[in-house]
């Protein structure tokens, strides 16, 4: 066996996350060694609560209850608390004493992520992440390394497992969304308050770190588009599937072209879509993420694995955990944040997509024209329309519906249309206005 | 805009994927730049024959036929001429000259790898190799880095766009491999003499690489068991579809436990296997590549996108470049192998998988109860029987058709039990026998 010098790891945090990093860390430290060059010593865990149960367990020795004093005995931080304080102050410490910072902390990096990497650039520390976006998919260095000599033109992901795992329910059985958000709280995939998840919330923390990284360019966090999928009914993914798509909720980060000037601009949102079933997205069932990036010579590429989970997620802290031990052993370039090309970040009013709009209209002669012709006159080009007459065996329906799929367009002029729509005398109700993905 | 210091970057080989090089970086220049810390300027393209047509155009002034002369001005040699020679003989001359390496060669990785690696670990040069398995695809990287704290258990890959473009044409169309391969030819995907795709030779140098580097382990090429997809026939496509599967030619690499000793040594195979439609690699279609890795705490990964392509696989060589860059300016870790692990490679012999037989029998009482004691004396369990009876009106028919599905099983069981099949009076032929993963 070869002798290595030690490196002293400090771990904040002993949720499921951090007791599976305690446990690949005790039983494979001899192999995470041979692959560092350095051994990987665990200084201790600071917990909140020291008797709390975890599972997989963590030997009682290692547990403390003063983050502070492990920070500053520390080579490298694993910080796996999640929240914002005092987790920022934490790996402001850890920068502070030299240490190398691993954090798993999607909030945090979405929220402080450029103060912090501005920290540790200035100590020279390094700060690694991989397992803030999806998990356990390596996502994080292919944007950073494997893509560092291409042009990224648009990211589509599936981030969030509980979203994708209801909505992917509701699809497969026709279920409502609050039965499937039910059925997904009961098996563990949704937290008693789904609010981060539902709302989009912890998608649009991703999506602000994808497109940072993709662009370049500092996405903050308030700067990205966010719809949940509290809205999605059970017709609408029925009616999705009966025309050939499925309903996700996306992190859609893009490089656009600014009206014609050669000049570019970049725009990050989070909302439910419509995406084909022949897209290689479309197949990402249960909780499981994807992320589909289309790139200017390398093309379409997509990660695919568990976005979740405690081994999964450990293995992710791990693979940085070799990463920054190697760095310390050998020094050398680290994950320093790349916003050189500091790109403006366009509104939502910017971003141009396809739009599926169901109305239910009076059946009478030139109606469709008259649709027709409102769409036009907004400026806005209709690619489909499909026209269902109702039976009207039951009188309290409307005589029509239409489901009209448009070219692409931008939000403020499918946003006029719409209104124009509700106004119209033939149109009864505006029952559904989807955005359309990945054609 | 930033001043930096230069570093002189050599390229071997004008074909395909170096005039998109040479392309990208004279168009992305500073942008590359800004990403690497350094510029990078591209001294000089060595060629066989200077007044070949190619497509970008590589401006005149930078083509040379010394390549020797090239590699002793150059801080980074990019080596994309393909072959064992002169390749083997340039690289190890830029290796030892100081120079850091970049080749997407993956037929001198999986040949000389380990002299390659021993070489540029002498005198502290990095050799960096993205591009050589999965063309665009970040393959190398995520399995070097990401997955440095986990233990890989098991790769499928489809890691040969030209075999798994006549596959899909067969399973679409239904045509004959020979149709498949010339229509494969005609648009492009095969080469003139199409021995190396259809051989599963390429496929195999890519398992040597992907086995080496996910078991820390040196396999060589030799030890790559090998089938081609010649023998293939549409109806074996025809009859896998109808029992929920599709043929693709798959690279497999194993870590293996040795007879329950608690020690591991590991397998690398291509051949032709039926995966369950369910699964991910089925949907990859047309000429595109996927590597699905299992690991102990990641769980399922997939990694899809375009496989070969002049400005796909330039993508993967100038992230590398990027990333040798930034390494030459600040020092550091690079992409040492990393063989500590050394594991005993495993024959196919020791490989369990499961299997599926197509068998024409005598259409009597007993054949079934005669066919599964037969299995079982071998030690093979069977997992399901299809029996279709003939309507005999051809004559010529055999009276019955069994498809077997075995449990996991090895290799050598496998055979004597089809030898003992062939040998039996109530068997009339033995139709076909392949192998099924991914289940």
């Amino acid at each position: 066996m070869i002798e290595y010098r030690n490196l002293r790891v400090a771990l904040l945090g002993g949720g499921t996350v951090g007791a599976n990093v305690v446990d690949l860390l005790l039983t494979h430290g001899e192999e995470l060694a041979n692959r560092a060059g350095a051994g990987l010593e665990l200084v201790g865990v600071a917990v909140r609560d020291i008797d709390a149960e975890r599972t997989p367990a963590i030997p009682k020795h290692l547990l403390t209850t003063d983050a502070e004093a492990l920070i500053v005995n520390a080579d490298i931080v694993v910080e796996l608390m999640g929240g914002l304080e005092p987790a920022r102050t934490y790996v402001l410490q850890a920068i502070n004493s030299g240490a190398d910072v691993i954090t798993a902390n999607k909030a945090l990096l979405a929220t402080h992520g450029p103060e912090l990497f501005e920290a540790a650039e200035q100590v020279g520390a390094q700060l690694y992440y991989e397992a803030a976006v999806g998990g356990a998919i390596p996502i994080i260095r292919p944007l950073r390394e494997s893509l560092a000599g291409d042009r990224v033109t648009r990211i589509l992901g599936i981030v969030n497992g509980t979203t994708n795992y209801i909505l992917d329910a509701m699809d497969a059985t026709g279920d409502t969304f609050e039965n499937a958000l039910a059925e997904a709280t009961r098996l563990g995939y949704a937290e008693a308050d789904p609010t981060a998840d539902v709302g989009g919330y912890d998608a649009a923390q991703k999506a602000a770190i994808l497109a940072s990284l993709a662009f370049h360019t500092t996405v903050p966090l308030d700067a990205v588009y966010r719809e949940g999928i509290t809205e999605i009914t059970d017709s609408q993914v029925k009616a999705a599937r009966k025309a050939g798509y499925v309903i996700k909720i996306l992190a859609i980060c893009e490089r656009i072209e600014i009206d014609g000037t050669g000049e570019y601009g970049v725009s990050a949102r989070v909302h439910p879509a419509l995406i084909p079933l022949a897209h290689p997205l479309a197949a990402v069932h249960g909780a499981n993420n994807a992320v589909f990036i289309e790139a200017e010579a390398a093309g379409s590429l997509m990660f695919y694995g568990a976005g979740a989970g405690g081994p999964e997620t450990a293995s992710a802290v791990l693979g940085d955990l070799v990463s920054a031990a190697r760095r310390h052993v050998i020094g050398g370039p680290g994950v320093a944040e790349s916003t050189h090309a500091n790109l403006p970040i366009l509104p939502m009013a910017s971003v141009l997509t396809r739009y599926q709009i169901e109305l239910t209209v009076v059946d009478q002669p030139g109606v469709l024209a008259t649709i027709a012709t409102l769409f036009s006159d907004h400026g806005v080009s209709v690619e489909a329309v499909s026209q269902t007459v109702r039976d009207g065996k039951d009188d309290t329906q409307p005589a029509a519906t239409l489901v009209i799929v448009t070219h692409v367009a931008t939000e403020s002029s499918l946003a006029t249309t719409v209104e124009a729509l509700a106004a119209n005398d033939v149109v009864t109700a505006v029952v559904s206005v989807l955005r359309v993905e990945g054609l």
